[in-house]
């Protein structure tokens, strides 16, 4: 590890992007965004205290500027995002905005939050902080009430107002929310609402989804790596991959193999166990376990979330040395 | 109406309690609160440009004063406590406190988050400005990472440093997640735990965590007026009902009754539907509608979610009067 | 025990009943069956080679000839009937029928199939063996075509057919559909249906379907001991409880004191842990388990239901000792 | 429609294949059976009186005829073999068996019944009718009991005595139970069990499946057309699809395209919505509605499946059209 330290800015308590707002604005409204290839849902690291390492977050996107990453995503479900202040998701979202400026990638940021207002102040908030596009989770605590017309209707006016483009989020493990392929229909059609990344892991429903929006200027992104070339046949560009943050480069190659019209059947397979260890099975805890693992910086949780046991982490170890990728190689 | 206006303190936009809090905390501290009884949980009045009405919430705690509740609630799921700042949220606190504070009543308010460490943050600064307790709702996002370690370690945290008693809160139709029974038994020995709300309508679960806790100074509060009955003689000693803020006289009147060994069956019966209609069937935007027609004020939600249109407020309406509760009587 | 052996009928290979068929038919008909109190479903004996032990049938059926049952059920769920031939269904019906004959006490029997046709033609043939009631499961295998039309049409083809009155039996712990209280509501309208046996242990749903049937012939039995002085409470008049084979004393004892307006809710809490064992967590295996404690005939399970081990034996003693319910004292 | 009457053999009320028995059982343990490509789930077409029509199930087999399926399915849930009597089951596979025995294709019948001995014996039953292999699908209705020791018990107990192959057959949608990947795993051992069909539509678990099981003699089939090139993909070898009885040979024709490593996302992606028609929207009753309006027979389902409406029909019928499958062209 280099002395990234002096590489990265320094942080104030109190994150004001205003100034960058009408500028950062300006400039995403003109930029087109293009959706399409990996996007690695970076982790939140902690300290011991569960104050956020900002050290160690540079230090894990210094060793993902190697990878052809298409752009990165912050405030994705393993960011724990749903365990940070407002004030500390725009701190990583100006800093790893600094940190990944000249590579020019794209910035996704999480913004959603339950009430259509917060959510779009957060939006404009990260906007102003540097982010490119934002991705908004279903609202999903009312959940009898959130029906269509409350999602499209929340979705609608937040797009309307942001001057970032707006990606749908759908992730029915976390939220017990699936938001419906006739609301996708109805948004997909809104100009700043460009994709969706789909969490649920039914490429049944992706396929519909690439069906019933041809012709939109909307994409749909794979939210896990388990069934990511089953997604591409079903119509996905790309996709935003927990397992990204430690197989990196694989996944990139697979998208590099695909957009080459080469079919990968085993390596895909290989990705199945791995990935269930960092996701269905030991949730971001695995994750953080994994990247510790691969010589990048997993760390604590923050509380509740409880680190994996030392058990639990041989098990993850297998699963990926059983798959051949050796974490001992990197 | 009177000219309630006047009786009600000025809100300030920044809401600071921590003159209260060294004066409160100590009180709170040494009095005992003992559960039991019917509790209304709020609802957030707002204006129709979603902010807080708090003369209409003011009036509506001018109705309620009539009714021999046991204490009132703030914060719950009926208070669309995910779509309010944290300063909205100390705001009713405060403003709730001081209104019934000659009535001698204890506050309850939700302070549950996702994080402990923002839910002892929260509970610290709901005590300071005046809460007598708190309810603290499962964190709920990463369901598979949410076990009993989690839900033990999360709530003893909580519990530990909160300077007023601790009362658990699971409702899974809404967070997907039910605390489990194993986990309750545990936490249910900590001295700042009294208790439990539990909305799952599952009276088997009441009966067995009543039963797995005797000895224990730890009460069951039933979350719905739809088994009121039914979790008395589970053993549960009140309710937190939705059904409260409009027939709170009713449901006081049954509370009664069960002190005194009446059981009234087709009272309890009779509530099922008005009940379904405020909860399970349109949420807190029926509630909202209910409150309307029974003379309260009920008003719009925030957005995301939609008030119930014309055609389901017939719909709520029907079901109160069909079961002889007549809103015009009021 | 004594040597019942002899006090039971002789079964031939091939049950024919249609001798008793049209005068059984007729006097069902004429005879009224008022449901309530409590009912034993009763387990299906097996020996080792998983042939019907009629002489343990008979021995545990001269054991419950002592206690104040209402009447007996057979191929409910405890029956194990979806293991079971139709020949082997009716041998049982003529079996019970006969032995319990001098008691007069009503036999009710599982007459449901997944097809409207096979379910009539069952009931029949039960009726004809002495059946006084059928209690018809719902079907359950094509889970989205079982909307409300499908199971109106098949409960009215059932009881426009059925020369002995119906009993609708819906049970979502194994068939994963819940008969809609709507559906509910227009059967109970039937001359030939008289009422319900509920597992699902909703107390609400208990209650809403007593209110909407008020006025009409129609009962409502609650299907668990976990939730049977709730369900009293919502409105039912009795009970086809799984822990009636062990804990038959009980239960009725229980359903004496309701009816002279006494209520235990301590007796109803110390029945949801032992009845726990032999429903949810270790179902009719760990019913089984249980009449070999109690002193009943249980022995094993028709493939491939298996035995509980010999741990689980102990856990469910437990939970049965821990709760003052003494096997040693029978 | 050609006078195919004279074609079909005449089935006797009571079906004994015995004589076909030990013949039978004989040249199947010889045949190897090769699983892969496309197989039709048959319907049973029903006269309006709900008997078999088996001169519309010959007219139907004769349209098939012209078609590249790799085998034919009798009693799978499009069979609505739990409408079935025993004996109405082996007549369907004599007839079949008999219809198709020039065509030198496999013929795979449902054989699973709920308990251990009868799934033996319609096993046997079935082969000796002419099965040449069987798909046995899960027991179902005692869930909690279902565990992993009792499903390879019951499996393993089947395909000991089976003198055909085994196919296990996982459709939760209709059960309720998944067969668990550890479960098959430990069952793709076994020398008489040769496959999976897998109806849930997780790709990520077949995928999971086809590298666990790598190196056995063991091959899973799709359930289900909407997720056929992506089941492809995770290393399924072929379909047992619904939607193969009316759009047979286009599936065939994805099939052959596969294997010459031709991938057609755009056709996988028509075939979802008029798939979702015949399977999770409108089940077999929208199945024999599609059969009507492609030219085959359809005809009414066995009770209590009522027909699907009229309108169904039409929107049954646009999404074929809307995806360019047009009826009037066959």
């Amino acid at each position: 590890m280099l002395a990234i330290g002096r590489a990265y800015p320094t942080i104030s308590r109190s994150v004001s992007c205003s100034g960058l707002r009408l500028f950062s604005s300006g400039s995403n409204n003109g930029r087109q965004i293009q959706l399409g290839g990996i996007y690695p849902p970076l982790t939140t690291p902690f300290n011991v205290d569960e104050t956020i390492a900002f050290d160690k977050l540079a230090s894990n996107l210094t060793q993902y500027a190697q990878i052809p990453f298409a752009g990165y995503v912050v405030q994705g479900s393993n960011g724990e995002y749903p365990y940070l202040e407002n004030e500390e998701k725009l701190q990583i979202v100006k800093f790893v905005k600094d940190f990944i400026k000249e590579s020019n990638k794209p910035l996704i940021a999480g913004s959603g939050c339950e009430s259509t207002k917060a959510t779009v102040k957060l939006t404009e908030a990260m906007a102003a902080c540097g982010a490119d596009a934002v991705m908004v989770v279903t609202p999903a605590y009312f959940k009898i009430s959130m029906n269509d017309a409350a999602m499209i209707s929340h979705y609608t006016t937040v797009a309307d107002s942001s001057s970032v483009p707006v990606i749908l989020y759908s992730v029915p493990a976390n939220t017990g929310i699936d938001l419906s392929i006739d609301a996708i229909q109805i948004l997909a059609k809104h100009p700043n609402i460009i994709g969706l990344k789909d969490s649920g892991g039914d490429v049944t429903r992706i396929g519909s989804i690439v069906q019933k929006t041809r012709g939109q200027d909307f994409k749909v992104l794979s939210g896990s790596a388990s069934f990511l070339l089953p997604s591409y046949l079903a119509g996905s560009v790309g996709g935003v991959c927990a397992l990204a943050n430690v197989l990196g480069d694989v996944l990139c190659h697979m998208h590099s193999l695909y957009e080459n019209n080469v079919i990968d059947k085993e390596l895909q397979r290989r990705l199945i166990d791995p990935n269930n260890m960092v996701t269905r099975r030991f949730g971001v805890a695995g994750m953080k376990a994994a990247l510790d693992l691969f010589g990048y910086y997993g760390g604590p949780n923050r509380s509740p979330m409880l680190s994996v046991s030392a058990e639990a982490r041989q098990v993850i170890k297998k699963a990926f040395i059983d798959n051949e990728f050796v974490p001992q190689l990197r």
